[in-house]
């Protein structure tokens, strides 16, 4: 299995809708956070990536299937693993799962670009560079078929 | 042309994360309003709904691809229409574009589906009622080729 | 009365908490684009002041009182008003008052200290250049007890 | 010193404004959290006190002054104690510290009410229950002077 990386989090009152279930559009802010934290824990920091070398990793397109919905203080794992990694691209897939029994309760991918933002008001596509695509295949995270 | 409804918005400081552009749950969250304008637009409120005849429409996937990113005080119009009616689902459809010139900055979609809320803690899919498909039809809310 | 700037929202679904009523940080998220917005009114963008001019108006205390809930899709003005001018210092005071009866339901401030950006990392307090003082005069909208 | 409960979190981008530090109502959210945590940890769950008792802790004032910016993936310790404790009125202290180094970022403060939601259209104040009162005082959570 390739390398993925998980993230434990507690639903809190301010997650939650008028019925009482998480608001989905939380589910993507938690998405972008395990984005940064997965990059993280191949030792790729994305905010020194953009302020230092000017390269960022944007959103092309996100999507996410909904099985059940999650509830006050409820603890989930978010786990994040490499989906598919091309010249330009990279797809994260993020899965939550109820800590308590391991149920999956979503599925969501985001797919990024990585952007040359030396031009911050002409951000434009630019491939992945070789030193990030080295340090994400030494720990494993590049998907088995590739 | 099928049925839509257009909320107009303005790019708010706190949209925006550390490059200046919206961060991309927000878009969410607008779809998510949106929505319930869209039904609003068609004499359905959905917390009556659900306060009064416990009858909601909860999210089964969403989706979205970004073209290009909002900035600073930028004003949008989201459009919504229907993409899809079933017996007991509905997809919308949400573009936004910029108001200043009309470009297409990003599209998504909610598939929702009914819900019978009448035990909270098992929410079960339901058919859409009558009435509320009548009132979708009446408004020419439809896909044509329905 | 000195001049004030008025922001009529709807209230979301996405605003709500469990209990049916605006989660009370979305107020803050409402005080702080008002006071964008209320400086737009006086010609001073702020986003312009930051990127070009390394000048911001960073929070030192903010507040807000709790009157009366609010609730979906009921519809608000937030109207903004120069509660105090000093030589670093801007207090801003939000009211937020229902649109269908004009009862008052929350009052809330921003004290804002004039911040030089030019050094990101070391962000430290100056004095409020002279031309947006002049600005804010011109529109009389320094409190008259200055 | 009063009994106080502390939470640790990491800064992620989303909780960032343009500026690349925390955008203030954040701030404000993870006061709400923390105080729901508070109460779980003296036994007091919240949720169920709403849902069960329909008894609950509604918001009369806040506030925080703002010390230093916190920014990308920094940790904080949020540490919430009881400030002040009356009838009808529990005001609780949120103090924000640095994990690296224990310096204070922020200080804020919630007033909140108690309040029988039997009849959710007409919210009231009502006396802490005793029994609530009691597993307070059993944690020493009450304020020394008291």
């Amino acid at each position: 299995m390739a390398y993925q990386n998980t993230v434990e989090q507690k639903i809190m009152w301010g997650d939650l809708d008028s019925l009482g279930i998480v608001f989905y559009p939380r589910y993507y802010e938690w998405f972008d956070g395990s984005a940064h934290l997965f990059f993280e824990s191949l030792d790729i920091n994305l905010n020194d990536l953009m302020e230092k070398r000017k390269i960022g990793f944007g959103l092309v397109e996100t999507g996410c299937r909904y099985f059940k919905p999650v509830r006050y203080h409820e603890i989930i794992w978010i786990t994040t693993c490499i989906e598919d990694l091309a010249d330009k691209i990279v797809q994260l897939n993020h899965r939550i799962t109820l800590a308590s029994d391991g149920i999956l309760m979503l599925e969501g991918f985001e797919k990024r670009i990585c952007m040359d933002l030396s031009d911050i008001d002409h951000i434009r596509a630019t491939q992945i560079p070789k030193d990030l695509v080295e340090k994400i295949r030494k720990q494993g995270a590049v998907p088995n078929t590739k």
